[in-house]
């Protein structure tokens, strides 16, 4: 296995998160350097595209979210081998992957023009990306995205739909996930409760 | 082979053109199906995300333009079968495709703030994607971006890359690439020269 290090912002989600799942639950060694908020302005331009999250593999460094997620999941067998499948895990990750850059883009804006633009993502964008994720799943057979098992794929959604649900979002209705696809809230707690996110989490005090 | 229909607007460029590139490397049969700008917005709700391209695969549907690209390299040859050369090709998709949708979003703006939007862009963050990328191109050997021969990744970029010299971009210098990037104005005039590529765009008599 080569040597791993994340590095991402200091908290339990975002783009970063889904790799330090991937390796906790394959029980892949790896350093998880956390950068708090504060150092990030001083950190920014050593990064390659000055963004997080960045994998060191054996000092060579990657960056790209899903690029990481996929490749983590091929060294953690959580990525499926057969291309048709291979591509619904890269298709729901790119999914979430665009619908929450499109959340993500409001969050630095003026209080007015980010409620009328998250108003307007929860009245058509949301719902839409919600039951089109929701009907991969039902078309996975109900459990997970794809060959019937915990995939990144899987991991990916649940991180967003965990944000949509967590309240932190002004103007995005918390019960969104629930109105719109209740089988995606059903996953998020399939997830969250798989022995090994379970356990990490605990760890974490969370 | 599956039966393959592609769908996407009727130009030849934006999201859906790399897939169409690869197939016609490939020599793979395809459909290419074409909707004109005036007829999007009644076809937009028939697509699964309301946007383009969309691939059909034997009847069954895949979205996402980096997920499609992947699956057809897959399929045309045209995808490094290593789990490291792989990762280095998702990144520069997922690198383009990040700076090229921020650079899309500005195409709706107003005139003024459509300005500020590009004057930004073309100060700070094509720049460093442009420096960033050919500084890949540079570790691949100068030539291509990885395993020294065509794949999808350098298909991506010179997409991007034609798009950005194209001088289509007000506000955007069309000799932004040239000024920064030289190595991936070379790499430009290198994709653009493989036989099946010229061909293909002589045939349509561009």
């Amino acid at each position: 296995m080569p040597k791993l290090i994340l590095i991402y912002f200091d908290f339990d989600g975002g783009r970063g998160e889904a790799a330090r799942l991937t390796m906790h639950i394959a029980g892949i060694p790896f350093e998880d350097k956390r950068i708090p908020g504060k150092e990030w302005p001083a950190q920014r331009d050593k990064t390659p595209f000055q963004a997080m999250p960045v994998l060191e593999v054996d000092g060579k460094v990657i960056t790209q979210s899903n690029t990481i997620n996929r490749y983590l999941g091929k060294l953690a067998g959580l990525y499926p081998k057969d291309d048709w499948q291979a591509a619904l895990a890269d298709e729901l990750m790119d999914a979430v992957e665009d619908i929450s850059t499109k959340i993500g883009n409001t969050m630095a804006l003026e209080d007015e023009p980010k409620k009328k633009a998250r108003e307007a993502l929860a009245a058509g964008p949301i719902p839409r990306f919600l039951k089109q994720i929701e009907a991969r799943l039902k078309a996975g057979g109900g459990e997970w995205f794809v060959e019937k098992r915990l995939t990144v794929a899987d991991i990916k959604c649940f991180l967003w739909v965990r944000w949509l649900k967590s309240g932190a979002l002004d103007h995005i209705p918390a019960d969104i996930v629930d109105k719109q696809a209740p089988l995606l809230a059903k996953h998020l707690e399939r997830v969250k409760n798989h022995p090994k996110i379970a356990a990490y989490y605990a760890a974490r005090g969370k």
